[in-house]
């Protein structure tokens, strides 16, 4: 069963990817006061798209002069060392070869010529594998005797610990270690991360992943969207419980997702890394800049490759729009790349978005990379591939900021048109910055939102009053069952009572008659 | 059904009091950045305590540079002009003399002589008083057909209409003139502002007004709190409907309330007067000087009064302690009032408490004060009349902030003790000191937080983003009614067709037997 919740979460998590726009940053305008205390904060992170917030956060606590420690496997996808923090490696017993082969989407942009069974059962072992590698990863950590009792020599001097909860390694050191525990999360499937918080998510109004829908719901919709709730809440009854988390950075806005209730300990910070920005290199600064503007297409890090074939579908799209194209891309480059197009292995995503002339943004439609196209007001094609990303990408299209395109029957007609709609149809600029605007009007960034709910957590050694009593309820207390039995148990008896007093003055008054 | 429920509101609308600490303010430090426009708002408040929060707003501002217009009834308690809004006045058919009758809670602190039936026959006819007179106000204004057009003139001007919905006035103000409106409010008895909202409060933990509970519950106590739930869904399903508020300000903290689902247009701003504060006047700073410090006592604006006997009780409690006392009170005064106490017809009261002079806080538990109290990390005696006091004190007394005597029944004794147990105990001062700490710890000051509010509804005409789509629904469709009825009847089919599958073969299958 483990396992099996295990390939789900993978799915998630390995595959929301961005560029690494917050690899390097350094320049985030943190504008809180400063802090009256300096701390130390441990941070057990996760790979892959996932590490780009914990990693602005990290930063941003060490600019404030906090002690910051993170946790990382030896081998990893991009996790590193930063400015601002310490690193603490453990040895994995995987190498980075191996990584990469766990780590390669390719399958998602080919058509499979395989059986159905055959190809289902390719796509399980590499789930399998998946799962077996975050196994490995978690046991490398949390049975590491040396470190840990090197981390908990320190404990007295650790304040909180921040970690992304897609799998529990952090949560569970943080209870090991006594510990108070702030997530850092896009959601978990199932909404189970609500789920721990005690957060009511009726499904008639809140869609569930993977469904697709919105929060208008026809009947059919609603009836399927039930039934999924019902089955999430049976299978991840069993398989999970995050009740011990003290605070959830929650990467959700509702100018991308369904207003919806929310616990008092869940803090909103959906656009964490919009504002982590720095210039942009001064080749790629003049290269961009030209009267018609340019379009930045990348389908996240780990997606970095594709078919030859599906990249001259692109290619011969580009070579006929005036805007200038930046693609990052890793795989066989073809043999004619047109003028206008500039493919490079790391691009500085957020910076590009960020520049006046993004005139269009080709994306994956991972959270990282929305929130970044939203904050920036750029109009976006979405060619979304697994996990989240439909979800997203259906998300943002019936905001009309951008269309969809299906990667496996993307041809260059469509992508052209597609392009062209959000370049030249100036609604799809205006309902962006609309957007935008409304995304971006906030009382305080995001990241320095995050950094003073972290320090809360820091300085009260917790924050038990935002923790809800409901999480000290079995689901018959939750729900009443017992009021409801013990009702319904006192109404039989009085409606019992009362027909047999009926029944029985009835008798009486018939005998009384017949006796007439 | 209008009146009754009217009546019950009247309760919390008319007794939450307090000393009028906000009416003189104007050195609130806001240090938002600059408005980026100048718009104009419609201020449509209610009187008495509710005053106090929306004055606040109202010159907060103002005082940014928006042009405000505060629409009051000509004759009424408390309200009036300010330094930084207009007001525009509309005449009504009362007279002060009778506002003061209905103004009066001499009866809270007097024990009946009368028969239990005569003294609820009174109660009743008080009650009946002050829905007349809220109907008379709220017709007074909403018929007002000069005042309504010369609004309507000036409505393309007006970018949103900010108001207290515990009289619905307001509202309908608003949704004639097509504005959006924004409530300021402590909270509708019967959850009436969350039902409107559309925010779960499941009766396992969240306690209803007046019954006293907090969310830990017992049995018992869940299942009387799932019938006034019961209740209160029923009866206020008919009587209102407030789906037209756009944004609520919500004057709630978790320090005080218990943690609770929220929907995200419901914004918290509980002790949002705590920074409206002006220096002590030089007499009043002078003469609570001093080592053993002092203690502020007040009932409110509204009782402010009380019987003589009753009032010596705390003349007699005040002559043993070493800490000089200012008390607001405008009733008669006793032949001998010991020189450590000083009587005063209106009280700087959050000045006073904000000073480090103040060692104690004799107060009835309107919201206000307790908000005032927690925010200076003063330790309480509570003494609550009516209303939502009873629930407040328990509240706070729960956290061991302060205790809880009946009025009632008070004797100079008891009052000894209490006081004594606050000033002397220091577990009460470190208690609230540190809910203090977590209660001020928050990214933004609440009426700086009120002002972003406002002012994001005015640029945005609304706070769409923020509406949930459990407002368009029914409550078949909100709790899957129709949903279950359709599964329960595919599985009862399902269940019927296997049986009888089941007993066809069964029959078969004896057939053959008998043959055989």
């Amino acid at each position: 069963m483990w396992r099996a919740a295990v390939c789900v979460l993978l799915l998630l998590c390995m595959n929301t990817q961005v560029t690494g726009a917050a690899d390097k940053a350094e320049g985030t305008g943190i504008t809180l006061a400063p802090p009256s205390f300096s701390g130390k904060l441990l941070v057990i992170p996760m790979d892959g798209s996932h590490w780009v917030a914990i990693k602005a956060l990290a930063q941003a606590m060490g600019r404030r002069g906090h002690k910051v420690t993170v946790v990382i496997p030896e081998v990893n996808i991009r996790m590193g060392p930063g400015k601002h923090y310490d690193t603490v490696t453990f040895p994995v017993p995987y190498d980075k070869a191996s990584l990469n082969i766990i780590g390669t989407n390719k399958h998602l942009m080919e058509k499979s010529s395989e059986s159905f069974i055959q190809d289902m059962r390719k796509r399980f072992a590499h789930m399998q594998r998946i799962a077996d590698f975050l196994h490995t990863t978690a046991e490398s950590l949390l049975f590491n005797a040396t470190l840990i009792s090197h981390l908990a020599e320190q404990v007295s001097g650790f304040d909180a610990v921040l970690t992304d909860p897609m799998v529990p390694t952090g949560t569970l050191m943080a209870r090991k270690l006594g510990l108070p525990s702030i997530n850092l999360l896009r959601g978990i499937p199932c909404l189970m991360d609500m789920k721990a918080a005690g957060c009511p998510s009726p499904p008639s109004y809140v869609p569930r992943f993977f469904t697709g829908f919105t929060d208008k719901m026809n009947f059919m919709e609603r009836t399927i969207n039930t039934l999924v709730s019902t089955y999430c809440y049976v299978w991840m009854g069993f398989s999970y419980s995050y009740r011990y988390v003290i605070l959830c950075l929650n990467r959700y806005d509702f100018t991308m997702e369904v207003p919806r209730p929310l616990m008092p300990n869940i803090i909103l910070v959906g656009g964490i890394n919009c504002n982590v920005r720095n210039p942009l290199p001064e080749d790629l600064e003049s290269w961009v800049s030209g009267e018609h503007g340019f379009v930045v297409f990348t389908l996240g890090s780990m997606v970095s490759d594709m078919p030859v074939k599906r990249a001259s579908v692109f290619l011969e799209a580009f070579r006929q729009i005036p805007q200038k194209v930046i693609w990052r891309y890793t795989g066989q480059i073809p043999d004619s790349v047109p003028d206008n197009v500039r493919i490079m292995e790391w691009v500085p995503q957020n910076d590009l978005l960020a520049h006046p002339g993004a005139r269009a943004f080709i994306t994956h439609g991972g959270s990282h990379g929305l929130f970044e196209g939203l904050c920036h007001a750029v109009p976006m094609v979405m060619v979304p591939l697994t996990a989240d990303q439909p979800d997203n990408a259906q998300k943002m299209a019936s905001k009309g900021v951008g269309v969809v395109l299906d990667i496996m029957s993307i041809t260059t007609e469509g992508l052209l048109q597609g392009l062209n709609a959000i370049i030249n149809d100036t609604r799809y600029k205006e309902r962006v910055q609309k957007l935008s605007a409304v995304h971006k009007d906030r009382p305080i960034d995001p990241l320095q939102l995050s950094v003073y709910w972290t320090e809360f957590v820091m300085r009260h050694k917790g924050a038990q009053h935002l923790r809800a009593a409901v999480l000290e309820l079995n689901w018959i207390q939750y729900f009443c069952l017992d009021v409801i039995a013990l009702l319904a148990t006192v109404l039989l008896v009085f409606v019992i009572l009362t027909v047999k007093c009926f029944k029985v003055c009835l008798r009486k008054l018939g005998r009384k008659r017949k006796q007439e």
